[in-house]
């Protein structure tokens, strides 16, 4: 059972902003909610059905526990159809366990909620735990994020930073992906490493102010030559696996 | 201007079955508007605003023009903010421009219409123009799909048949993106082509009738060792890419 002062409360938390000002953010179903509690990251607050709490009984730490009705969880949901669980973990950085150290991405100006969390999924999935973003770029902890990441937000740092400076002085070759420059299958050997791949917007690509510090421009080439543009993600999963190759 | 009675017989055809029976598809925004105009489809209605109009004067073709508002355009649309035009394209099969004939993708009960749409665009981008899919795959019709495909609708014969019959006499290597097989990135030599790349169900992989027809399976390295999965879309990316170097 919960209270209507504080379902009111917690739905208050559909709100990034509030989210923002606590450090705090919503998981929700119940394989995201199995990754939040076997993560190590604090979760606060447990919502979820009778159903999903019958199979997590002992599993849920210190969090407080409120049962919810289908219904009420709608009401604390980011999403049209809630999963059984709604749960509020506290950010931190997650324990750093990178097999690919020695690449970061770098996100510039990235806008779609789907495209950062699958961006997130396919470097953890490849072992790369360090992302750097530009201030605009849609914040890791956007519900959407950390539904697409599928858990990877439990293990990635993401730092917002100012972008052209950070690439200014990180001291490492900068891999920008471009529509000129070396066309990426062209090559036998993988690129060297450490470095920096750098992400542009979805529509504008690169901004101006970054390019500047692109040290290697890569092309995936166009052999359709009819599409004007591939996906960010899946731009990004296909350098990411050229670059850990 | 439009009628009460006209808006009303357009809308009906947010239902797929409605555009399914009369072999149609919905298409929405300026960007995928210019792409349908150029494709040589026939546009059978255009509903659009003043703006929309003005801006694509002598540009309509044979099709049925009417103005509409912002509040008529909502009632047509498949998506929460339209965007100035909304179309009615008659279906056709595009005429063949493939750049690469020797591969085709094959999608086993592929569910999300934004995969779908994106692995279009990812195959267009790389001049894969044949994708035979599973019955029960998502209609490239799909407005959601068509938003994804960026135009690949328009350029690429989409079949649905009985995919592990298609399979079995298909006649050609079948490459399987599987969770075993041989590791994608220790190969420094292209794959073999002509070939079919077949990618399975978001959640539940390459189904066991159409595995058995898999003759190559590949890998593609899990080498964070932690993430579950890579994104279907983001992982036919890789493969695609693979597949044409």
């Amino acid at each position: 059972m919960i209270s209507k002062n504080k379902l009111k409360e917690l739905a208050a938390y559909r709100l990034q902003k509030r989210c923002d000002e606590e450090a705090v953010f919503v998981v929700e179903g119940p394989k995201m909610a199995a990754e939040a509690l076997a993560s190590g990251f604090a979760v606060r607050t447990i919502c979820a059905t009778g159903e999903w709490l019958a199979a997590n009984a002992g599993r849920t730490g210190g969090a407080e526990v409120c049962e919810v009705s289908h219904a009420e969880l709608e009401r604390l949901s980011n999403f049209k159809t809630p999963n059984q669980v709604w749960m509020l973990v506290e950010r931190q950085t997650p324990e750093k366990s990178s097999t690919q150290k020695d690449i970061t991405l770098a996100l510039d100006h990235l806008q779609d909620p789907g495209n950062m969390g699958t961006i997130m999924r396919t470097a953890d999935w490849f072992g790369v735990r360090r992302i750097v973003c530009s201030a605009d770029t849609v914040s890791c902890f956007n519900p959407k994020v950390i539904q697409a990441s599928m858990g990877a937000v439990f293990r990635t740092q993401v730092d917002y930073v100012d972008l052209p400076q950070w690439l200014a002085s990180c001291g490492m070759p900068v891999y920008g992906a471009t529509l000129s420059g070396e066309p990426l299958s062209s090559r036998h050997t993988p690129l060297p490493s450490p470095g920096v791949l750098l992400i542009g917007n979805e529509s504008r690509g690169i901004s101006e102010d970054a390019m500047t510090h692109v040290t290697h421009p890569v092309l995936i080439p166009n052999l359709g030559g009819t599409a004007e543009s591939l996906n960010a993600s899946v731009a990004a999963g296909i350098l990411i696996y050229e670059l850990t190759r």
